[in-house]
């Protein structure tokens, strides 16, 4: 049975380059390095990403995320607080000296990112190659998170839109993807960091929190994705996890996190 | 086992909308009509779509499509012709008579479209929340496609998200969700047409084209979304599918399209 | 990217085979035919499956099913009357002058399903190589249910398994696969009717019951199953489905089930 | 929306089980320990499992598996040597004192499998729930691998119909579920393993070669696994990948196998 072709030779701009170093503030991304990036799934006011910010410092994480502009299943659900959360946590930022992260959901809103160290592009817009063709034109370094139900394929042509409008600064993210297993909120591909290493010397790191969903999950996760050779994590963190405004299920506390930048360490160490 | 919780309990505010009329251009959407949309994946050029705008309207389909900015998996592939295209495309259903649709790909683009009857957001963009509260702001009825990895219930939040800003002319469209199968492009989901329909009042339609990616199965797909209740078909034809720029694979001539015009009405008459 | 190859040239010995037709008791099977076939779940006792076997004859069903041993997901919940029940259904058949067909779960159980027209093998079994060889080896015809996992070429394979050994009596059916959609049990790939028949002459029926797990969209699927050119159905019935002892969620009553016969009659005569 | 029920409340038997431990001759499985099985896919003669099993013995893996009864997707394709290499095992395994596993595809066999050390039920057979009531009157380890298209939940409830019948020693093994993602062979889902541990103190271990289907994925893979807390590793070994009989494309060497041993253990050991 001859199967629909769906694939092209081709190669790939980011295959070719061979020594990829991304730096984003202080901390350096390569295909080498192992990065944790840390922070709440949205910023809920000014004092929550300060406190927080001191608190993912101390347990070792090197970049902070922060959602201010969030995309909802629903449009009543909380939409994030808007332009001032990015205030607040690049302030944040400056103050505990951790680089900073988070989502465009517009392309209008390009503008708004200008200090922050890099901009992340959730797994809903994968596919807005708009959005990624924009940000191709800038040098802000680009967090690019594979859509829920995007093949390897798909995920190295989004980056491809990036870097072909000259922005090489391009890190991609597996968040898992969509399956029938429902128990977690997706299924993380773990597979996919040394399968995308084939075709790719971009770094890869691994989001615990959106694939499984599951707080008592996120440790074992990402010590997985770390023996597997991911270059880092993007972990989502709550003092309170019950009470946050968002993604309550999914989020570690500070003590939680500390742990796994401790334990991921030693795998990182210890696998040379 | 408890189950992750993702649901709650919501009104959709299409379910209060008992009775929903769409005008697009002569053509009438309800959840009682059956409308056939159909024409090329790409406008190639302006003969291009003046004669099989033609062959459309011979055919008997009631609205035409054209692509002018095409998504695709690639940067490096044909992107559509741009703007000039709508142009053309506004002028063929002028000439034949037809009421027009094109899908939008970037926010920006909005007052392109102000000439179509109808503007359609496809997969890719489902979950571009900030494209669809714009189309809301419109009036022009918005034709979307479910998301490749969309449930029933984030198509329907879709809907919302447009809906919520005052532009209730949504049209929904199944054409095939993501699964394992690959000899298709994509597994048309036929259940979603009745399921969809114990939670909205809005009009649903089906494409067999996207979904099957195969020519020859675009008939049988037809007739079964007529009979399993569908109130629309939008079908891409090519007289020279082999020739064609886009999609080739899955075009229909206008003749096969004839067939399943002729085809499924029968069908409607018969089911009452 | 090179895909992993797991596909080769072959020729299914079912495609060699021009001009199948299968007597299941009086009622033909081809991939020209249409054939209704219908009953309970599970039979819950002799008068239970009397009874209904008249009212599905009264409906105008050609052939009975009806459970004897059932697969249950738990150890612990209801797992048929057994052989027994196996005997009450050909009572019934031959009162009601109807065809009969049960599944089978055991392969050391061929012997006691002697008596009836056609032997089915459900889903959770269509990879028990073993059991296809054995029911291979007979002459009772063997109704071959897609697994839930299971690509067109797995399913045309097992066929092959089957047909190998001699019988070539096969009908194959298409009742859902598994997906990320929850809100309906599985997904029916109504392709699949379309796309088997470029590979096989084996007759392709559709179950509307388990693959939407939900009685109201039974007949919607029914419709679209006989519009894209299923050689037939197969459905279950109760009498009041909210008492099943298993699968009460998607049972129909004889009276739909009559709306079903109904109507999947029109189309096919509309269609020619 | 409310979704289908298809859970209910209930305890496995399992998880009552605090403190299991199996051995599986001198090697002992529990939900502390970890365990490497390796092997080819195919006992292709006597000598090549007893070369193998020297290979396997000092490259360090507790336990020696190899294929007699194969289950192929086509029948065409080569089936194992049968019974015999199950001999062949056997001897094998004392010779390098060895503990031995293999396959079961037929209810019928189960005396073959007396001289094993633990008998494997492949993923096509998680739902064959004759085969698993008949190990569950045994008392010899079942290792029970998930089935391709099956949730957590169903192979908890596929070892409750081993586990009720009076056999209490399953291993459960995560081996890649279908989904959408084509370049690997079956997507791993490596949260499965802490997942399941909130349900069960059965032992878990992962199977790195057919889910990735590509051998220089099994090693990460593995890792990943292991750092997140399997129990144990089943992997596909041959002298000389390219001309094994079946599955070349994921078979590691002796050597590949002695880095992933080393390496696997440094990481148990680091992570306590």
């Amino acid at each position: 049975m001859e199967k629909r072709e769906n694939t092209k030779e081709y190669e790939f701009s980011n295959k070719r380059m061979t020594d990829i170093k991304i730096s984003v503030g202080d901390a350096l991304f390569s295909n080498k390095n192992f990065n944790i990036i840390a922070g709440p799934c949205s910023i809920e006011s000014e004092d929550h990403i300060f406190e927080l910010a001191h608190d993912i410092k101390k347990a070792g994480a090197g970049i902070l995320r922060g959602g201010a502009f969030k995309l909802r299943t629903s449009p009543y659900d909380f939409q994030g607080l808007g332009k001032v959360a990015l205030n607040y946590l690049v302030s944040a930022g400056k103050k505990e000296n951790l680089p900073t992260v988070s989502e465009i959901i517009d392309v209008r809103h390009i503008d708004y990112y200008a200090d922050l160290d890099m901009i992340q592009v959730g797994a809903r817009n994968m596919k807005n190659y708009t959005l990624l063709r924009e940000l191709g034109r800038g040098d802000i370094p680009v967090l690019l998170k594979r859509g829920m139900d995007s093949t390897y394929e798909e995920l190295l042509f989004a980056a491809e839109y990036i870097m072909s409008e000259g922005n090489s600064n391009v890190i991609l993210c597996e968040r898992g993807i969509r399956t029938f297993e429902n128990y977690t909120r997706n299924t993380l591909d773990i597979s996919a960091v040394p399968a995308l290493k084939n075709f790719t010397n971009l770094p890869i790191i691994v989001d615990p929190s959106h694939s499984t969903g599951r707080s008592e999950l996120v440790e074992p996760v990402s010590l997985g994705a770390a023996a597997a050779g991911a270059n880092g994590l993007i972990i989502e963190v709550h003092k309170n996890p019950s009470k946050a405004l968002s993604d309550k299920e999914q989020a570690v506390t500070p003590s939680e996190l500390s742990n796994i930048v401790e334990k991921s360490k030693k795998i990182i160490e210890v696998l040379g």
